[in-house]
């Protein structure tokens, strides 16, 4: 049967989850003429785990995404119905949204915004195969025949690619919640040549509200500030709903021990690597076999419907064993579940086939992102899709490539670990990856990055407009301080008494006086008689943290330089590692097959010592 | 692998399209334990196709799927975004009310009320096979391998059943809109004995809103003064959105004309047969080859997204075909598909499998409901699950069953079209198919039928007071019209005169002077002093109605008499039929296999003549 010419576009995007969107919006408003297809329109954006966007790690991925222009931001702000700020008792390089999602909502404004998004296109259909010519992709294959060339593409398939989902021992194909997978698209990537490989994660069961009892949980509240995930959004103000804590025991345990034999996990089963920050119940229960208890909260799915999503309590047991463990937790002893949890398995590609782009390296102008490329979670798949958008975009613009290192974003982490170190399991962000995490934090995403997206064409005049005056208020402000001298009069000195900070022996700006950990900008208000209150909350929270920690942050930027250094060293595309006299064998093969395109991404890969890259660095200085 | 058993149901239902969201909250209703199960909880009540409820014929089994103490009505009413009764012009036996519906609001509400209805559980689950003991199913196997008892089951798949999709030339396994077919349970029936077959619909593409030109088009309002489906409901005020009128062309219809040769449908590839009276547009251009247009009609498919539904133009053409000829249309020149039209065929039982409690013929305490019997449309299918449900749960308590005849009820016309004519392709109501139609008024469903739903115990407390008072106003109001006399003054003949009725010559009642044709009831406040304003809407329509066309209501009641006489006639399973001496040898074998339950079902059963039935009624006699 012969497909049939349907249109050709700048960009094509495979999937619109939540890397699609976010890849689909950026070719689109960098100009591109974009087409993202989806196997079913009711799934954009889906969420088919937990309820909520955001968290430890993967909030600064939120704000560095809405920095550079992404949507998840602006989406979350639309759609969350509880609003977090985690880590507030230890430093500002943790600190972390989290917002709990209306999942129905999240999906419904996603869609709207791609709907209406000029230069996009929005269409039902499953793709079966890429057209590639002479190793370069050039459209894409429906099921209905339909094809369409492209100049790019974005492969986002999420975990729908021969998806296979696991309860006790049973098994069967299957898209995650209850969709259909993607069959035929994984088999004829293998035909393309793309080595595929299977990766796992897992689902907890939801149940119906009222089938709980909150009596014996206890209530979890948001903040009763709000801050917006958003540089685009003031202050934000909106009823929240509550979640509930509650936590396993030994008869949980006891009742999941008894039935290692029938789970999917230990039955050998799984062929699937499942993510070990994510792990099943089960997974925790034989691994942290002396642990009490694990904690588990119950979040609502939504507004408008009645199930409750089990954070914390994945499993791939079977249906009746489920029932009984859950069923021994305070509060879910009559829980009636409405859908049971599951493992996934599905096909992914090894990241190290990536470029640093996000380009696969064996069929040019394709670029991949989300789970797709052996990460997990949202936030995760945001980021590379909006990062492979970009890059399709400046590809058909025969533009360089848009690359964070790093330095200069968690972005920049998630991808550098993906494509250079790889991964052997669901990579998932955290803040321990990242080594410079106190210039990235969440609060200074737009500093670190909105004159790059504006750079680009991503960010919009009215963001960049918004972005330059809170920077020139902030920094302003904090100029003005360190020029507000405060003497010790005997009124002053009271007011910092009472404040449990100590008294002032000599003159002092207000700039020295905020470095006190005590000391908090609204605390200064009165002895800063000419302060204009017009800061926004955005501003504040800069100068506190610039001043605060503006030591560390000017160590931390030393080491940025050394790090640069490296990654400014570029490495030719195609060079012959053996010429290199005196280097390790293994080392030689690692770099003659990888390519890095810098000394410092040399230095990263695995089975390249210090020493190789001292051997590298002294032959390139002999070249000059 | 073993199954492994997790509970116990009274009724179990497969499926929650609209049949089976009927079939589950009957049954609950009526005080089962019932458990509902969906391939996915995000299709519940799901509309793969036209985003509107009601129409001609389909209105009035809505009001009486309402008036047993069904929900369609309730969620419609709930949920609806235009409203308008259709056919004003004509008599009052084919109003029909039709509402445009928001897609996503209709499922999200309907899902709500199920998952806080007692006695019931709702679950995302695929069935695979059923227990079948001695003839009878006792259960049901999921796809997880957890297993249910239940005393009774109802079968409710819709089009899921091996579901394949046609366009163009191509084909693939596929349930509706994108979701997943369910393969193995068809294969298992078939296990079980049962006989299914192939039938096929079709759906229109959706397109953007945003990209229509909607001043080329006609525009459609709702009614200003909005009658509810529900007799819950009183008058109903909401903003309504419009819909838009426009027509295909001759050169529409060449380019559909020059490509029947890639069509599905005359390619021969679909076995199925498709429904006559909602055919696609290849299938009109090709049998009214003279018409020189067909209207279609643009329906916005909810409030929150930008998709529209194309009415009238479905279709299976390869996808670059239907751009070419949607985009003929006035208005739809530069019109983007989001999803395509597509046919999708589907295994179906032969409803003459069927007894008229549509339990099935070969296993007992089986019930089958909604499409998956052969019917086409969400109303039919509501319909059909509601009596399902009913019977299901009649069938548990051990009692008899509840069947509605010809004369009683559209769904009785329907149901026993179904299980005694049989159909040959998707079933879809009519008014032409009713005998009594000027008594199945969609505005007398309640009289006809809610009395008998609380017999039942389906239909509430509340919702009987309800009637009661609506029943006995209405008849009060019509008792008391009749003992209101005016008499021939000058100024009441002038205001007759002014509305374009004849001068009274003598004394007459008010009822008597409502029988014409251009009086009102309202029309006669200014002769009727004593009136007090306080009537509703709905009395006031069938003190009307029933005043109006007393005359013909009394004779069709006459003819439901002799109809009556034969329906009674009940005629004993089992009986061998060669017995009767003068029965044509056709007439016999059909009896025999057929065994009507009663003369009345025999004399429709195709075969069986009226000379038949003529011999059947003295045998009985005789044998008296
Ligand atoms: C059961 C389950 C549990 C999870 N648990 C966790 C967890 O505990 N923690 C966590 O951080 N993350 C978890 N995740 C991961 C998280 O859901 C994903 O990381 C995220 O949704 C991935 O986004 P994505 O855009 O890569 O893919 P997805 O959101 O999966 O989207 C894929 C898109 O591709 C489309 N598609 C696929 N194939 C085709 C094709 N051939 N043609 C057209 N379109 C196609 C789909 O229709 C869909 O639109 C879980 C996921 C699942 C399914
Ligand atoms: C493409 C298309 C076009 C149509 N066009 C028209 C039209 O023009 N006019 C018209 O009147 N009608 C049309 N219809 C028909 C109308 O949609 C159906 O009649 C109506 O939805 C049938 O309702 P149902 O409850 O029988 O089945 P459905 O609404 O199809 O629901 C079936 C339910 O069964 C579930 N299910 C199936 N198999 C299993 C299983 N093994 N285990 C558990 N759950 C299962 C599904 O998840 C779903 O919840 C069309 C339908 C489709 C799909």
């Amino acid at each position: 049967m012969n497909y049939y010419m349907m249109g050709e576009y700048d960009v094509i995007v495979i999937g619109a989850g939540h890397a699609g969107c976010e890849a689909a919006l950026a070719s689109a408003r960098m100009g591109k003429k974009t087409l993202v297809f989806s196997i079913n329109l009711e799934a954009v954006a889906m969420m088919p785990c937990n309820p909520s966007i955001g968290g430890t790690g993967k909030g600064h991925l939120v704000r560095e995404i809405d920095a550079l222009g992404g949507e998840m931001g602006l989406n979350i702000d639309k759609t969350f119905i509880q609003s977090k700020m985690l880590n507030t008792a230890k430093g500002p390089a943790v600190h972390s949204l989290r917002a709990q999602a209306d999942k129905h909502q999240y999906h419904e404004e996603m869609k709207k915004t791609m709907e209406r998004q000029k230069n996009l296109d929005l269409k039902q259909g499953e793709v079966v195969d890429l057209f590639v010519e002479d190793g370069k992709v050039c459209g894409v294959i429906l099921r209905t025949g339909a094809a369409y060339r492209a100049k790019a593409v974005v492969l986002a398939t999420g975990t729908f690619l021969r998806g296979k989902i696991f309860i006790g021992e049973w098994s069967f194909s299957s898209g995650p919640n209850g969709l259909a997978p993607s069959m035929e698209l994984a088999d004829n990537l293998r035909k393309h040549g793309m080595e595929l490989r299977r990766f796992k994660t897992g689902t907890p069961a939801r149940a119906l509200a009222d089938s709980l009892d909150y009596a014996k949980m206890q209530e979890q509240h948001g903040d009763e500030k709000i801050v917006p995930f958003s540089f685009m959004n003031d202050e934000l103000d909106k009823e929240q709903i509550s979640c509930w804590l509650t936590y396993t025991n030994a008869e949980t345990h006891e009742i999941i021990r008894n039935n290692f034999s029938r789970s999917a996990l230990f039955g050998g089963q799984i062929e699937g690597v499942g993510p070990r920050y994510c792990p099943s119940i089960e997974d925790k229960v034989n691994r942290f076999s002396d642990k009490q208890r694990h904690q588990l909260f119950i979040e609502p799915e939504g507004l408008n419907t009645e199930e409750m999503y089990i954070q914390g309590m994945s499993s791939s047991l079977p249906e009746d064993v489920q029932e009984a463990f859950y069923k021994t937790i305070p509060g879910l002893e009559n829980l009636k579940i409405t859908r049971p949890a599951y493992a996934i398995e599905y096909d992914c590609i090894d990241p190290l086939y990536l470029k640093t782009n996000l380009e696969n390296r064996q069929i040019e102008n394709l670029f991949c992102a989300g789970q797709f490329n052996g990460s997990s979670g949202y936030e995760e798949a945001a980021a590379q899709g909006l990062m492979a958008g970009i890059n399709a975009a400046l590809r058909v613009d025969e533009k360089e490539p848009f690359v964070l290192d790093r330095s200069e974003a968690y972005i920049g982490v998630l991808i550098d670990d993906l494509v250079t170190k790889g991964t052997n399991e669901p990579y998932r962000i955290m803040t321990s990856r990242a080594e410079y995490r106190l210039v990235l934090r969440q609060d200074n995403a737009d500093l670190r990055l909105t004159e790059k997206g504006h750079r680009i064409g991503l960010v919009t005049q009215e963001r960049y407009d918004r972005f330059l005056k809170t920077k020139n208020e902030a920094a302003a402000e904090m100029e003005r301080l360190e020029h507000v001298i405060v003497t010790p009069t005997e009124e002053i000195n009271a007011y910092l008494v009472s404040l449990g900070s100590s008294p002032l022996k000599s003159g002092i700006s207000l700039s020295e006086l905020l470095k006190r950990p005590e000391i908090t900008y609204a605390l200064l208000a009165p002895l800063d008689k000419n302060r204009e209150n017009s800061l926004s909350m955005h501003s504040i929270t800069q100068v506190e943290v610039q001043v605060k920690y503006t030591g560390y942050i000017a160590k931390q930027l030393q080491q940025i330089e050394r790090f640069k250094k490296l990654e400014d060293k570029k490495l030719k595309q195609g060079f012959d590692y053996t010429k290199i006299e005196g280097m390790r064998l293994e080392a030689i093969q690692k770099l003659n097959q990888f390519q890095p395109v810098s000394v410092g991404q040399a230095s990263r890969i695995s089975g390249v010592s210090p020493a190789d890259i001292n051997v590298l660095l002294v032959y390139f200085e002999k070249m000059r």
